[in-house]
Order: C-alpha cells, then sequence, then structure tokens
C-alpha cells in the first residue's frame, strides 16, 4: 500500500493470523480464545485486526454483550442469528450457527428458530402493508 | 366495498371487533383467547379477519410455530423482537415485547436483547463491508 | 437559507404547491398531471420541487418506467407496492396503493398481493437461514 | 444427530430426494409435482424435508397465497420476484424468476420489471430521507 | 419495576434528564457535551441512560468511531445518514440530519446526498436482479 | 429469445462487449468511458445493455448525480459505499470500493468508512428497538 493513498482490496481483508500478528493484535488473539475457551480465531477478528483499535473495540463491545449476563449463552446466539438472518449476512449465519451448536442448539431447536424467522418477516411485512395501528394495551 | 371494483383504504384496514364478526371469525379469536389465556385480541388479528382464510392460516402458522417447543416460550418471543427490530416494524416491536413482557422478560433481559440486536446488526455490516470469507470450520 | 451555509429541515422539505412554484417546476406539474389524468400533485413531486433537476429527473424516470409497456398499469403498482411494503416504506404503501386502486385494484386483489408479499418475506428469511443453493435447473 | 445435541450444520442442509424421503414427505412432493404440473422438486422444499411438519405447513401456505385467485399466475411471481430481489435472495430470484418465465414472462416484461423494482427501491429511499407526510387525499 | 419481574414499556425508554441522574450517568453527560461541544444531551443518550454500562459502551464507540480522522467531521455525518436513510430510521435521519447541518451541510449537499442514496438503493436493486458477476478487474 | 414467450436466465445476464455492441450501445460506453476517463466499461452496464433505453436512462442518472457538484468526488463514493454494504449489496460494494479507491480513498480512510457504517447499523437499530421520539430540536 502506498503512503497516503489507495488501499488494494484484497491486501486490507485477507486474514492476519497470529504467527504474523503483531503483539497487541496478539494479545486480542489471546484474550478471544480464553474468553470463548478455543484455540482459534475466526475471520472475522482476523480482518479487522488490519487496524488494532477496531478489533480491540469490537472485542470489548462482543465480550460485554455477549458475555454471561441475565441471558443464557445459547438464547443469545439465537438472538443473533435470527438478526443475521433477516440481514440475510451468509458469514454471521455460519458464524453464529457454530457458535449456536456449540452452545448446546439441537436440531429441534434449530428448526424452530427458523420457523420463528421466517413467521416474523412475513408478519412484519403484513404489519407495513396494513398500517397496523400499535393497541392502546401495548403502549 | 363495491363489486368488483376499488376498496378504500380505510375500510379494509379498520380492526373488526368481536361483536362485529362473523362466526367464522369469531371462532378464531376464541382459539387465540383460549390458547394464549387471553380476554382480548390484538389489530394484527382484527385487521387480517377482513379476510377469513387470511386470519385462519396466520392463526394456524402462528400457533403451530410460537407453541410449546424445544425453544421456551420467552426465547420465542426474543428471536421474534430480534427480527422486528432489524426490520423496524413498530407495531411488532411494540406487539411482542408486550408479550416478552407478559412471559417473564425482566429490564436486564431487555436491556440484553437491544444490546446483541444492535451489535448484530453492526457485524453483519462489517461482515458485508469485509466482504468476509467463511471459515472452513464453520462449514 | 443563508447563502452557502445550512439548511434548515423544515424549509427544505414542505412541499411547493403550483401557485408558488416557478415557471420550470409548473412546467413539470403539468406534465404529472396531464400524464396521470389529475388535477393535483402528491408530496412527493412537491417536495422534491426544491431541486427543478432532480425534479425532472426523477419525473423523467417514473414516466419511462410506469408508462405503458409489456406490463399493465395495475401490475406496474402492485410491483412498487411490493417493493414499499418489504422496505416498509409508509409514504409509499399509501401512495402506490391509493394508485392501484385507482387503477382498479380490487379487495380480493390486495389481499393477495399482501398475502403474497408476507410470504416471500418468509420464504426469503428461510433460504437465507438454511444456505439454499441454487437447483440446476434454475441456472 | 445425537440425542439432544448438536446438529452438523451440512446433515441439516442437504436436500432430500424423494427416493430417499419417507412417505410423509413424499406425499407432499406428489401434491407438489401434481400441483405445479412438474417432475421434479425444487431445494426449497427438499431442505424442509427434514422437518416433515414444516414442509406440511410451507407447502399449505404456497398452495393457498400462489393458487388460482383474483391475481393471475404470472402477476403472482412478479409480485414475489419483487420481493425477493429487494430482500437480495438469491435462491429465491433464481427459483421465481425461474417460475415466472415457465409462466410466461418474456424479456419486456423483465426488463420493465426489473426498473420498476429498481426506482421503487430509490423513490422508497428518497421518501425517508425527506421524511414525506402522507397526503390527505391518500388516507 | 419489581424484582426479576416484567419492565413497563414506558419506563423503559422515557429519557433521563441530567437533573435526574445518578453521577455515573451524568459523568457520561458531561463529557458528550463537553466533546459536541453543546449544553444538551439527546433522547438517544437519555434513554440508553437506564443502563449506565450500555450509555458508557455506546459513547465510548460513538467517540471513537466519530472523533477526528482521515475522514472530515461532514463527511462522517454524510455516510451515517446514508445508512440511516437506507435503513429508514427515522430518529437517526432526524438527529444526523441536524448532526450534518451543524457540521455545515449546505442545502446543495443536502439535494445531492438524497440523489446518490436513492441512485445507490436503485442499483444495489439491479445488481440483485440481474446477479451481476464481479468484474476480474474489482477483485 | 423467443417471440412473446419466456427469456433463458443466462442470456438476458451476460455483459455485451463493445466489440459485440450495436451502435446506440457503444454510443453509451463511449460516454462512459469518456466521461470517467478509463478504457473499459464494467458489467452492470454490458448486463444492461440488453436494453437500451434503461442503459441510457441510467448512465443519465449517474452522470446527473455522482458528476461534480457540491460533494467532491470521494464523498459521493463513500456515501454510495454506506448504502450498498447497508444493502449487503457485493456488486456495488467491489464495483464502489474500487471506485473509491481510484479517487484517492486511504485505508485510513476505508477503516473509518466501514467502522461508521457498522456504528451506524447499530444505532438504527437502537432507535427502532427503544421507539425513541425526535428531540425537538431537530425538528
Amino acid at each position: 500500500m502506498s503512503a497516503g493513498g489507495a488501499v488494494r482490496a484484497s491486501a486490507a481483508r485477507s486474514p492476519i493470523e497470529y504467527e504474523d500478528a503483531p503483539p497487541e493484535v496478539r494479545a486480542v488473539y489471546e484474550d478471544i480464545m480464553a474468553t470463548r475457551k478455543t484455540d482459534w480465531v475466526n475471520n472475522y477478528w482476523k480482518v479487522l485486526a488490519h487496524h488494532p483499535p477496531t478489533l480491540r473495540r469490537m472485542w470489548a463491545n462482543a465480550k460485554e454483550v455477549m458475555g454471561p449476563g441475565a441471558l443464557d449463552p445459547l438464547t443469545k446466539e439465537l438472538i443473533y442469528m435470527a438478526v443475521s438472518v433477516t440481514n440475510a449476512c451468509r458469514y454471521c449465519i455460519a458464524s453464529h450457527g457454530a457458535a449456536a451448536r456449540n452452545k448446546g442448539m439441537t436440531a429441534e431447536q434449530y428448526t424452530e428458530l427458523v420457523a420463528i424467522i421466517g413467521l416474523a418477516n412475513e408478519t412484519n411485512a403484513h404489519a407495513a402493508a396494513l398500517d397496523l395501528q400499535i393497541d392502546e394495551k401495548f403502549r
């Protein structure tokens, strides 16, 4: 990449592996692996690594939002998948689908998840088409 | 509404109350109320009621998809809300937010739900911008 | 609006009525009314009128795309509504719903339109969730 | 698939061919083929077949919504495509594009369809940006 | 709000004014006002304030992402508006439209912004409909 | 393509190269290349070329909207990318990403662009979930 000039698309998008990463990036990778109890880091983080401040910022966000809380870990992934399917994000559907399965999602739960996402997208469209007025009891 | 002619917007969209509904519609309302253990029916159903076959079809879908299963009732509503927020459907956000609260969603859970929906919409956008390739381990 | 400075939101968004419009804008209004056989112009055009080149450009687009062709006028409005509902655009749903009714859309057709839009949004979501591979026969 | 455990992604997404399908699934396939006058079933149905109740439910929905009615079959497919393009659903665009062609869509009609979908997405965005107020005449 | 129970919708969504805010929230409000050189805080922050950790997290994100950088402040707001219009988010369109005007957006720039957003939504739809293949020169 | 009959998907979507183009299409290609100071035309135009009136219409739109104005050329591409990423349009992200780089977008600017697009999609979702009311000061 030339100084202050254009960036080649491929260069800015190839994953940076642990072996090739500077110390500040390795530190984030290590925290991801320790937190998630894995021995590898996925492409989302390895591509964000091209800009370490963004890698740090997004990991801090994910750690806080997806960490232990009032919702159990599997439920959090199901919510994440619902958004990702609605946005048709192939990467996130694959990534969070895998996370959901690792957190115990069964085939039956998966089926129900997909059915709910579909039904919700349908009734959202109905609501728009029919210009539904919000019921007083819901306010 | 004139035969074979135009339909006035407002006529086709005003909720049909139980008192004004024909027997076939009342039958569906009664099943909704019995299933949901409520004494009223919301605007979504009361507007679909203008076309009884659609009312029946959508209630059959909702009853099957949102009924007891491998996912608990609250989780099903959280998934529904995740889709509805992503689609910015005001009616469905209000309707399913109320349903979630009725099924026990606490303030803390609500906060986490909103945070996850926001984060997922953000990372979905990152994934598109960065043209992330799906990791082999996710296939 | 001050020269080269900020624009107040409301000023740039209030409809410009025929009576208050400069000749170049009136010319477009007249073509709209002549083409659509109406005696009034809706808010979309009257707000675009703040920038006459954009008003001209968009009317030229609409005239060409929505004019007589291989699809009949009502079908063109139904397609327009399908997009507008999917995008939950309240203004366009109202505007094109009225246009569809003026072009003969019956209550039954309206019901079927809404049902198809809902079903399509549902199966689009299923397709994303299930990562459906395109059948050879469709290529 | 192990009892109560994780489901492998690929297993739950491979199409189930007629030859490998249990009787209850074959029954639905046969009704699809008889209704659509074809000798094959596409991947959407063959993947849903992993959960026969969902296959039955969605075929019942499609049969009712896309069956004969006040809108002709081609118009129904054009509406379906308008939604699918707006949602950028590659599978559905391919599937319903093929269906539209089978129902008589000409090259000229296809061109007009694409042009309308594009224009509607554009004006929907304008309406949001300009916060257009719905005209009284549209209510 | 009752312990472990439901949260009333309105309670969790009313803005918390500075006067009524606990010290940890006031600290964030003060940093927002100091950074943005304003004497008030908008509803987005005042509603997030119901959960101080989220208020802190989102302000940290906004401060880093929207702060001084390689893109000038007005350009950052124009990008923000492009996303918000595409998602038809009324609140964000109003909020960031005001921010853009405060940062010097002229009426002419506003017109061009809206035109580009519209055109991009149109060609995005064309690209999906036509299943455009990415040119080699773009990879 | 047979007269009045179906159009094969692939035929209507293969790019028409300059060498194979009729004079009216070549004229548009030449104007594109002259305006953009390039010696080639991308797939978007070469596929639209199947319908010369649409090719002309869309080039006229793009020439007017993306031409010199109150916003500099790079800013216009950044706005275009913000929309395209939000719509997850792979073709347009690649095409306009290349255009942005050609107009001087640096790696740092690219990083900031992606961060803003992500943050905006997140806060748009928050705004919908929280049903934020527009502040008086924004009207």
